[in-house]
């Protein structure tokens, strides 16, 4: 009874409050929970899921380039995190650790990884001797933990899930090449399967990862007008390579240093798809990563042949390879309905005791509403073609949305008014300063999102904070 | 120069010094790395791949069960680790504990998990209220910590990868069928696709997890004739629910408790694939989880035509849904062949002029090392062929090699010399009474590994340690 109570409640609505809306979603759509461990989620099966639909997709294409997979212990001495200045500055102020195995205090504490580069490079520094060991292109699926203060699921997560890619190479060029060609895998991806355009772009100095020398970024844009840094590919040149030691002797038998890349895709995706495509009854999914892309709803189910007609009707999706299930539960299609439309799942086939008379059935898209008829002999190509239409659908509107987003300002007054007025990105020229930056942010808690890889036309010729002259075109704005 | 020098050095030999042995192959495979993080491991790509085979078909076989993935929280609070009181004492001892977290410490420490039942219960307890709410059929695929002393790549690490199904139940007998059912796929996963055969029984109270009312266990015989457990599924009983309030609601409006169950398999299976089927050459793989189930290797490469032939060969082989490669590098073909010998790939093709010239070429099987000669129009059937036979002829051979390495003995004196000088399982009868077990641990070395679920006829009516009157039959061993 409890359980039947909760999920009447309708959802906040976005206008009225996004945070508040997205936590509803990620609970009522069952996606994960609060766990005893503060700062920690619980992934139900509903949201694991469609992590695992990423995880398919995604090490497909890494493995199409050449990308193997590999496991790397998950704690780091702290010796070894010390070794990179720079990197140890950025993350041990946020790293869980152990102290005791066991019951002994251990000789040398070490962290729970919040990234790997540190054991990828130790790794390397043995395993590399000679330029034919070389590329490595290693990647491993692991969780890392960074003792966060403020977390929310998915978004921002003492533990999360992810992905992290290592590479070692002969060149600084071939470096680069894997660098961008990895950005691109993650922009391909969101935009192909996800749905989700991206803005591809180079961070600045100031935001680029602990160690690197340059990182590059996708970034999408939320309904609320926020930005979220979607995924991110780092090329190190041979900084991590001199302060671990990883040189190769090249074909004329001298030593060189490798360069190196890493990169990284996370849960955070999940919170994304919530951000990018949901809406006021719950989740919306494109139908490329539903765990479920069909349920099938049966109207009067306890009539002569209601239930039966539905599971064939099933069994044939299923045939074709649609992900479908069949709710013969005793609820009432009502509540069925809209526990379908809370869980996103793409299509629902309604079938009555009337339809099965007529032969046929009523398809209704999700993330339109649409009803649309359809005789029970041609409902498999029907399903197949508005998967593909829906899963087109939700990319132009996302892709609207993005471009209706974007504010380009030449003033310091012009961008001080769209980032209170007007939600999205901000395209504005930099002067290249940190200290602009670091202003910026200040005086309106945008930061630079990053610098398009796609060449764009200036806005002005002056920085928008200085007004000296300026050059880089960046996107600005707040982000998760 | 140093890598030429490592693989040309021959292994040690099974019979001079099979811990040895082990060793050689399991690093000049290339399946692992020793790491700086002691008592941990590096497992390397053609390692990974065999754990992502072994992951991708028990996942299948866990999903048509009705089991689906979740993800719990790697740290558990001391507080939690303590509600079940056998299961903090079996556990506790042998976790690491993290204790700060960033620059402060924690108000209460947290240890990694050593596996997540008390995250399950802690979970249920808010999840579960009513009968419709069951079964729950969770599992998660994760690694886990325990401090050990001692450790051996794959077989006992620090850390390593595994799968931990949870479920619970309404009924104590629904509870004790999923524990079954369970035991079944995972003998039936090392038949049919490890090649392994394993004998399925009970553990003995004494040696069954920490927390259970009774442990199943599938128990392999390594070539040295020590055994392995292989993989464990246990029956909670009520225990944990009562120890964290999980209850429900049944059809009647009563609370009930409920019945629960885990079980799980880990990276120690590639420790049994190894040590089951290798040899003196190094790993031999069944093909079915063999990540690379065919080498091509051309002789004579550099003449005109081999490569173009050789490739053809692949992309036919590859089409066939065969995972094959060809080795195109610069080695000898002698050198070829003792790599992929040494990392255990099924079946090798060779194909030189002289076979192009005559449209033949030559296939050798890992296994055997029988050449057989294949016209080329027939190399897809013929390799799919051999590949069936190679898998099925391993687990005969498996299979003869355990049933002649058991030895039913009457008396203690029959038990000791047994454990001397006949390696593999002991049967024998027990009495019962953990006495007899921890007496003849002491004596021996050996531990009762299972009470065989198949019914197998007595070997005596008394005990073997006691004389007393003995009902039950036992498999002892050494065992890693």
């Amino acid at each position: 009874m409890a359980k039947d109570k909760k999920l009447v409640e309708a959802i906040t609505s976005m206008d009225t409050d996004f945070a508040q809306w997205y936590t509803d979603v990620v609970k009522k759509a069952e996606l994960i929970d609060y766990s005893s461990v503060k700062g920690c989620m619980v992934i139900k099966p509903a949201g694991y899921a469609i992590w695992e639909n990423i995880q398919k997709e995604l090490d497909r294409r890494f493995k199409e380039t050449g990308v193997e997979n590999v496991y790397m212990p998950m704690f780091i001495p702290e010796s070894l995190l010390q070794k990179e200045k720079d990197h140890v500055e950025g993350f041990a102020p946020e790293v869980a650790w152990v102290t005791h195995g066991g019951l002994n205090p251990l000789q040398e504490r070490m962290c729970v990884r919040p990234t790997s580069e540190t054991l990828f490079c130790d790794f390397y520094a043995n395993d590399i001797q000679s330029y034919r060991d070389l590329p490595k292109c290693y990647n491993q699926w692991c969780s890392v933990v960074r003792w966060e203060k403020e977390t929310r699921p998915f978004l921002r997560s003492r533990e999360f899930l992810w992905q992290e890619g290592h590479t070692a190479h002969a060149t600084a060029e071939e470096a680069e090449e894997r660098t961008i060609q990895m950005l691109n895998l993650y922009a391909d991806f969101c935009e192909e399967v996800l749905a989700m355009p991206v803005i591809r772009g180079k961070k600045t100095d100031k935001e680029k990862f602990a160690g690197a020398e340059a990182t590059y970024t996708i970034e999408a844009l939320m309904h609320d007008g926020k930005a979220l840094q979607s995924g991110t590919s780092h090329n190190f040149g041979d900084g991590f390579a001199k302060a671990f030691g990883i040189q190769y002797t090249d074909r004329d038998n001298k030593l060189q240093y490798v360069h190196q890349t890493s990169w990284g895709m996370t849960t955070r995706l999940i919170g994304a798809i919530i951000m990018v495509h949901g809406d006021d009854s719950g989740l919306v999914l494109p139908p490329r990563v539903a765990p479920l892309q069909v349920m099938v709803i049966p109207i009067q189910q306890h009539k002569e042949g209601v239930l039966e007609r539905a599971e064939e009707l099933k069994a044939m999706l299923a045939k074709a390879g649609i992900r479908v299930r069949l709710d013969d539960s005793e609820k009432s299609p009502g509540w069925k309905f809209s526990e379908q439309e809370m869980r996103g799942i793409p299509i629902r086939v309604e079938l009555g005791p009337k339809d099965i008379e007529a032969g046929k059935c009523v398809l209704v898209r999700r993330d339109t509403r649409e009803k649309i008829e359809c005789t029970l002999d041609k409902v498999t190509e029907t399903v197949e073609e508005l998967l593909d239409n829906i899963q087109h659908a939700m990319y132009t509107r996302a892709k609207a949305h993005l471009e209706s987003h974007i504010s380009d300002v030449k003033s310091y007054a012009e961008f001080q008014d769209a980032v209170e007025n007007k939600p999205g990105f901000i395209r504005a020229m930099w002067c290249g300063s940190e200290e602009c930056e670091i202003k910026i942010k200040e005086d309106t808690t945008a930061t630079s999102r990053c610098m398009p890889m796609k060449e764009e036309e200036a806005v002005a010729d002056v920085c928008v904070c200085c007004g000296k002259p300026a050059h880089k075109l960046v996107y600005w704005g707040k982000a998760y």
